[in-house]
């Protein structure tokens, strides 16, 4: 199963920079004294501090929020029939989300984000993960080399991932059973909607899939086995994001679960993403205790398109604000 | 104390207008139809249903989001010691809110909503809730007046309610272990960070206040003995609201209890109101349980002046333009 490491994800892992202490600090101190009382905005004054830290500044803002989302095809949708929807789904998602026309880009208009879709497989389907690896490691490199341009020629200031693929919350089911362990079921939910015999279906891949890989440690060469390219792009994107000091923001489960990977090959490593919300997925809300991330929303959502992520992006811009845009008692009694 | 409802905002609490249900179910109907799993959104998709109902449109939208903030001062609070800060605090913030300087308003900057600050009663304290009411009936109906003018003036599309008040989170506790009893100690918490001290204060200062009016049955008059100027504000804003059929934000703590008097009268007559969110004072959640009022945001947040309202502002109006401005299948597949 080759090497670990020796992959493109693997390199990027290397040299990733910390987050500006100072800056953060600064923020923090600022938060204690404006016009309000200390710690009455706790999460949100965390989270300006935590913008502060990774934007390197002590005026964090966030006025161009910047969505990408990854799409691909999953060989195990067609195979097993483990979603409740067709296949061609994803490329029909895919162009309403280039037209403008999905649902997180009309939370994107309210949230004054952009949105970019990026096809990293769809028409070209991931191997069936039951018997088979996901993704050859050239495929997997020519997947992340997309992503990090992606990641490269992005203008924005805050980064939210999303993802498009029918069949990926089996893929994201099958990442997290094989490197959190546990109750294989406990990792399966409904995704888009499956009934009791979709969902049947979708545990026994998984549990093919977790069982063809047994013994496999390396959590990148996991994510390429029994992940999907989606999941490749997204677990890429937020390395890559880091090397730019990009604060990013993750979505559902199956963008959580391509996060999973790179949190278990170095901890730290995640360190400036925060989780926008938790869905109704039930595995999701067991992997951000894994991760360590609280969410900012929890509301049900269960669609991804990084939309429940895209619904936080006001939370974050507006902690910032409360930061940066309210005087201190000092100020203010000054301009008063 | 005066006959029941004999008064103005018991005279407003008459022929409530009630939601356009058709156009609520317009909304839901075409929910379960856009370019994504049926359900997938759900309180997002109810949130847009309600929005709807209230706005009487299939097509809601959260253009002119709108809050009033209404300010005075207690008497309990000089007299009692029962506020980590001292009573000129609620006039500072006042000009702060009035200059676009607080919380509140760099979060509006954010949501795209206009804030307007209103004095009912900043240097012209309330009674002393322990001894006396909150406010005489010609000065009850006086504030009811200025409220109801404030509503008839806005320019908005959505409400958001909030409040600021040295001393206002103990008439709070006062109005809601009147009316929703249990412990008073249950409806007691450190508000703006009072030390044990402070807080036994409180304490004694609500049981005094509940005391007082043992026997006293009518919710609003409750208020009008044990509330505050601001809190018998709100109350009148969200019901000349509902006459508007105008959507309300209900805040924290604070906005919930002076809602509460309102809910207890008329159950049906908080319809229009959404909970933006649960702070971290301990009798809020409770308070949105008997209310039967999900927040849309758990955040810890304890801040008050609307702030925590305003933070949930970007959701419902993303949540509308979830139903609006995507497509549904048929629309989609017709247009590609």
């Amino acid at each position: 199963m080759g090497s670990p490491r020796v992959n493109a994800l693997g390199q990027l892992l290397a040299d990733l920079p910390a987050a500006d202490e100072a800056a953060a600090t600064a923020v923090r101190e600022r938060a204690a004294q404006v016009l309000r009382p200390a710690g009455a905005l706790a999460r949100f004054d965390e989270l300006a501090a935590w913008v502060a830290g990774w934007q390197g500044t002590d005026r964090p803002r966030i006025e161009r929020p910047a969505a990408l989302i990854f799409a691909a095809d999953h060989g195990v949708a067609a195979a097993a029939s483990v979603s409740a929807y067709p296949v061609n789904v994803t490329a029909a998602m895919l162009d309403a989300f280039t037209g403008g026309r999905s649902t997180v880009s009309a939370f994107a208009r309210q949230a004054g984000a952009t949105v970019r879709a990026i096809d990293v497989g769809v028409g070209r389907p991931t191997g069936d993960i039951r018997v088979e690896p996901a993704l050859r490691p050239d495929r997997f490199d020519e997947v992340v080399g997309v992503a990090r341009a992606a990641v490269a020629d992005l203008d924005g200031d805050l980064l939210v991932l999303g993802e498009m693929g029918i069949g990926n919350t089996t893929a994201a089911a099958a990442v997290a059973a094989a490197l959190a362990g546990g109750e294989v079921a406990d990792w399966v939910g409904r995704g888009t909607g499956v009934d009791d015999a979709g969902l049947a279906r979708k545990r026994a891949a998984v549990e093919a899939a977790v069982g063809r890989i047994a013994g496999l440690t390396d959590p990148i060469d996991v994510l390429r086995e029994v992940g999907g390219a989606e999941l490749v792009a997204i677990a890429a994107a937020l390395v890559a994001a880091r090397h730019r000091r990009l604060p990013v923001v993750l979505d559902g489960y199956v963008v959580t679960a391509a996060a999973l990977p790179v949190g278990v090959a170095e901890p730290a490593a995640l360190d400036h993403c925060v989780a926008g919300h938790c869905s109704a997925e039930p595995g999701h809300r067991r992997l951000l205790e894994r991760l360590g991330k609280p969410p900012l929303l929890d509301l049900g959502l269960r669609l991804g398109e990084g939309s429940g992520a895209m619904a936080a992006v006001p939370l974050i811009a507006m902690a910032c604000a409360g930061v940066t845009e309210v005087p201190t008692f000092g100020e203010w009694f000054g301009e008063a």
